[in-house]
């Protein structure tokens, strides 16, 4: 039996399924331009979102359709499914992979996709576990980068904000260990530094990064800032909240700090952490970020089906 | 570049376009009886719902279905979606306008649609945003009335009930305005009457209207009686809902005095408003009118298209 | 005009029916094994699920994609829906029946989906309504049976749980009330016992079947182990549900006790009245008996459509 292609975390990926991953995901770019392909037309994806997120599971969700499949899904499941009635995830996965040919699924949990994996029969997606992954926000952060810089190696990132609960930071920076010459710059206040299981890894690559709470400082050389919000529902206090939120804002002087050829990311939504008066400037990449998902998307699902 | 069609409210509409409209819709009724059409297999429908409707959002996706397209959809966004995250719809609308090539949309603000559109690269449909338009609701009760009376000019039209928050009436006046020789009765409790703005427009129009509290009295001379319903939610406080409140029934009593061309329509849900007496009577046309949502929605969506 | 086909109990079933469904159940796991057909391309299924269930609704919803047909839904219409505005259950289906080809419906109330077939325009299949059938789920539980067994005459079966809440239970005893020889054994706690017009319907159709507290007593001579979960969602007081949860648990001590030819049945979600130790032996079936939903669903589908 051929094995199953999951999508489970930024580690999984080397520079060779980078290249083929963002060469597939340019040829996705002119199939959705031209309104999609009915290449899946029997092919069904399902959408497990145990934790809502309207954006990403739209993406999906059109991605697939623009291949020409199909999708069933629940915008939330663990407040509607028959997890509240006590069915362990597994037992879930095992029911759920018998009516789909593919599951995209987030989750609550840190491992939650990888256990979904473990019983599914058929590929798994992780469309973000927790405070643990988001593989494919990653995937498109960093395919921006490509696509708008037309290369990775020697880029100077700086990460911006909660780094601790921020997930899609964490998988960008699994995935900027594939690359050559790569500077990683962590900005955040104290209580959400990045990980130490993260830095361990960069440190294992040979990946070179500095930790700083000084913003303005980078300014000048950075290449990517890569901004994120501080997200209140993953901090333990309301106390914890307050010492983070606020402290780092993109705004028009900090533009004016910049290199003419740096480029801002957001994995959005954003509440206020970069400021509107940003968002004419052709250096705000956020919103062609956000359409890159599709593409992405496009790519991964295609690569599950064939 | 061409310019996008939206639908966000019921001025946008004149005489000649609307004689269109309907005229697309009677064509979406053949359609609709053969069971559809794959015209757009490439399209696809974002439904944005920020306040729940069942029916309004099946008629919108009923009707993308017959006409081959596709649909991506939340039932309730301000629960579930990144609006509790403080995103702000602008930015929403950007992304989700990104993923889909139609958004309809539903909100509790006034002016929500039209923010949409603003921003969005797709074109907005407006499905109701607070207290402010209906106007697909209002399309498909003047298209009722056109098809059952084969024309609008000279009818008497009794608007009955919630004339302050129910928005269908605001924007079912602003589309008779259009018409010849018509006459509006608005009937309604004294706190919920309609309001100066709707009045001043109708007088900009020279259109012939009155107030009263007396649904009997114009019992004998409607051709139409629009009904609605108390909106509850749509209240200050329960103190003013209850004043409000099953003051104005329609039943056989009523039904008795009607004339035998009169016709009685409702935007529904209905909660008391209308006694179930009244439905088999050939008079109540709520159930007609709500099957032709789907043809004027069908028309309207083909429009964007095109 | 020809009548509708709706899918409303369990009693509506006669073992030429039985059969006839069970032949095209067969022939659609061949049609899914393929991915499925592209046959009802212009077909539209509601699914109104007043009550959520993931499972379930997938199932279906898998159903009708893999017939080639489309899907409007909500999977929480009780919290959503126009139903919170005061709306009856019949006007609501009035107007989904004028969008749709198809209803699947999940309803709190006993005998809902009966209602809702009286107004409907379209066929209705019952998914459950509140403690009283759950047609489907039997009509695939038989499937189960009758696919892995080779027939159902003369078999023994053993249900086991909370028969008292648990609809799928009296759906399936009066599907067997259609076989020869078959003795059921109802055991469950004291206060979650198999209702009276159940026993009543069996005495009617000459079913033996016995009530017992003692699962352990018939270990060794049942054929079909029929579990289910203690549904506390069902139960009137916690203090009725402490006294039936935890009762009768299948583990590898009771499966050593079994024959080799004995099948474990459960209509899942399981909570932890099924051990996950049993899961790996081959008289497990409640995964396949998952699957298997899907092929009685499609049958059931297309038998609404022709």
């Amino acid at each position: 039996m051929k094995s199953l292609y999951h999508v489970l975390g930024a580690k999984q990926f080397d520079r060779e399924e980078l290249e083929q991953l963002f060469s597939s995901a340019k040829a996705m770019e002119v199939v959705a331009g031209e309104g999609g392909t009915q290449r899946f037309p029997n092919k069904i994806m399902s959408t497990l979102f145990f934790e809502a997120s309207t954006r990403t599971r739209f993406s999906f969700e059109s991605a697939m359709h623009r291949l020409g499949g199909r999708v069933i899904g629940t915008e939330n499941a663990s407040q509607f499914s028959s997890a509240i009635k006590g069915e362990t995830l597994e037992d879930m996965i095992r029911i759920i992979s018998g009516y789909s040919d593919l599951i995209v699924m987030r989750h609550t949990d840190i491992g939650a996709a990888k256990r979904a994996a473990a019983v599914s029969t058929v590929p798994v997606i992780n469309a973000g576990d927790g405070s643990g992954e988001h593989p494919t926000q990653a995937l498109l952060d960093l395919y921006t980068i490509e696509k708008e810089f037309g290369g990775i190696d020697g880029a100077h990132i700086a990460m911006i904000g909660d780094l601790t609960y921020g997930r899609t930071v964490h998988s960008l920076s699994y995935l900027l260990a594939n690359y050559r010459n790569v500077h990683i710059s962590f900005i955040s206040p104290d209580n959400v530094r990045i990980p130490t299981y993260v830095k361990q890894y960069l440190d294992e690559k040979s990946v070179s990064y500095e930790e700083t709470t000084d913003l303005a400082g980078i300014a000048k050389t950075a290449d990517v800032f890569y901004q994120t919000r501080i997200q209140k529902e993953r901090f333990p206090s309301p106390e914890e909240y307050a010492k983070a939120e606020g402290k780092y804002i993109i705004d028009r002087n900090l533009l004016d700090a910049m290199k003419d050829k740096a480029m801002i990311l957001h994995p959005l939504p954003r509440a206020g952490e970069i400021h509107p008066d940003v968002d004419q400037d052709p250096r705000a990449a956020y919103f062609r970020q956000a359409v890159n998902g599709l593409y992405i998307r496009m790519a991964l699902i295609e690569k599950c089906f064939t």
